[in-house]
C-alpha cells in the first residue's frame, strides 16, 4: 500500500471523529470505486429498531468523499440526495461509492448502500467541491532515480 | 407537557440509540415547528476538524421525522435533499424542522441549520410516507367526562 | 404490441400536450427498462445556446413516470432530484429509465440521459406515488379461452 | 430601468428558446427575489391534464438562474431538487426565488411556485456554479463623470 492510500484510509478510519465514533470504516479504495462498511450495533438505531436514516447518510458521506479525494485533491460536500429503499436491519451496513463526474473544480459521485442479504437500503448522489490545494502526499513524489535525471 | 409531547420527547432523546449515542436533543415540540439540538463534540468532526456532514443529516432526519410524528402517525423517511452553505464549527448546532405539506399518505418537512453565531450552515427538504398506524397515544383518549357520556 | 404498450406511447406522444409541444418521444418500453428521445431545436436552448435545463429534467420525467406506468397503476411524481454533468448540445438527447425500487405505494426511477456521442450529460432520480386505480388497460383482460372455464 | 436589468429581462424573455417557446416569463427582479409567470395551456399539461412536472422544474430553472445572474457573472446549474406539493391547474402559474447562499463560485437559490389560489404547488431548491466571466453590462461602467476624473 502507497503513502497516500494510507492517507486515505487514516483519513477516515481514525482522523475522523465521527466516523470513528459510529464505527464506520473505510475498507476497500480504488481509482474506481470506494467501499465502506458499519456494523449494526444499538448505536445505530431509530425509535423504531431500524438503522437510523442519518447514520446511513453518514456513511454515505464518508465513503463518497474518499472516493473524490483518490483523486488527489481536497474536498468538500455541497450537497446530497439521499433515497431509502426498504429498512434497513442486519448485523452490517456495506456501502459502494462510484465517481460519475470528476470535473476540475466538481465531483459527483453515487452511492449504493446494501445490507447483510445484498439488498439494496439505500441510494444517493453528492456532489463536492474541490479545491485548489492538494491533500498530503498526493501527488506522490517522484522516484528517487526520476529525481535524478530530472534537469535542474 | 401531555402525554403525546412526552412520548415525542421520549422518541429521539431516550428511545434513539444513534441520537442519544451522538448527543442529538429534541428541545422544543410544536404543531408547526419543531426544534432539535446537538452540541459540538470532537466525535461530531470529520477529518478537516469541521461537523461531518452527515451528522448535520442526521440531526435533521431526526427533527424533521418529529415534526411529522406530532401529528400524529408512524412515519418513515422517503428521501431527503441536503444542502452544505458555510463550514459548520463553534459548539453547538440548532435545527429547526417546519412541516411544508401534510397529506394522508406523505408529509414534507424543510430544515434549516444554524450554528453558534445563528448562521445557517446547511438547509434541506425530507419527505415521508405516514403509515396508517397511529403513533401510540395518539389520538389522545378523551378526557372521562366525555366518556361517560359516549354511547355504549 | 399489445394494447396496453400502445396505451404507454400514446399516453406521453399524443396525449402529453407539454412533451408533444417540445418534440419529447417514448422510443421503447419494456418491463426493466424505458428510452425516450428529443431532438435538439432552437426551441430546446437556455441564453448560452445550451439545451436548457429544464428542458432536460422534463424529458427525463416523462420517461421516468411511463417506467414506473409499465407495472399498471397510475403515479404521480413526488420529488426529483436532477444533476447536470456536462453542457448538453448536439441534435439529439436521449434517455434512459430504470426502475429501483417498485414498492406498492412508492416506486423510484432512476435515469441517465446521454448526447449524440454518448456522453452522460445529465442524472437523476425521482420518487413516485403509485395510486390505487389502474391504469386503462391494465391488467390486461384474461384471453377469452380462460374467462370460458372461470366460475361463474 | 437599468441596462443591466434589461439584460436579464431579455436574457430569459427573449433569448431562451426553450422559455419563450412554452410561455415562460421573467415578471420581477430585484437583488434579493426574482419572479417568474407562466401561463396554463394545453401545451404545458401532461396526460392526466395537469401542469407538467418538468415544465414546473422548468419554469423554476429559469427563475433561480437570473436570481443568481443578478449578481452580476455568468452561471451554469448543477443541481437541482424539487418536490412536487400539490397537482397544478388553473390558469397560471408563478415563481418565485430567492437566493439563500452567494459564495465566490457556489449559488444556491430556493424556489417556491404557486398556481391561482396562491397555494404552493411545488419547491425546489437549485445549485449554480458561478463562472469567473461577468455577464455583459455588468458591473455597470463608471458614470463619465467618475471616469474623467480616474488617475490614467
Amino acid at each position: 500500500m502507497d503513502s497516500y492510500s494510507e492517507f486515505l484510509y487514516d483519513r477516515v478510519n481514525l482522523h475522523s471523529g465521527f466516523a470513528v465514533h459510529n464505527g464506520m470504516k473505510i475498507t476497500h479504495i480504488s481509482k474506481d470505486r470506494v467501499v465502506g462498511e458499519m456494523p449494526i450495533t444499538p448505536e445505530s438505531l431509530n425509535p423504531l429498531g431500524l438503522v437510523h436514516g442519518g447514520c446511513l447518510a453518514a456513511l454515505a458521506d464518508s465513503v463518497a468523499g474518499t472516493a473524490v479525494y483518490v483523486h488527489g485533491r481536497v474536498c468538500v460536500t455541497l450537497n446530497c440526495s439521499f433515497n431509502y429503499l426498504r429498512p434497513a436491519s442486519g448485523t452490517l451496513i456495506r456501502c459502494v461509492g462510484t465517481v460519475q463526474k470528476l470535473g476540475s473544480t466538481i465531483a459527483v459521485c453515487d452511492v449504493v448502500l446494501t445490507d447483510d442479504q445484498d439488498q439494496a437500503v439505500a441510494s444517493g448522489c453528492f456532489t463536492f467541491f474541490r479545491k485548489e490545494e492538494y491533500a498530503p502526499g498526493f501527488p506522490p513524489p517522484a522516484p528517487e532515480s526520476e529525481r535524478a535525471q530530472a534537469p535542474v
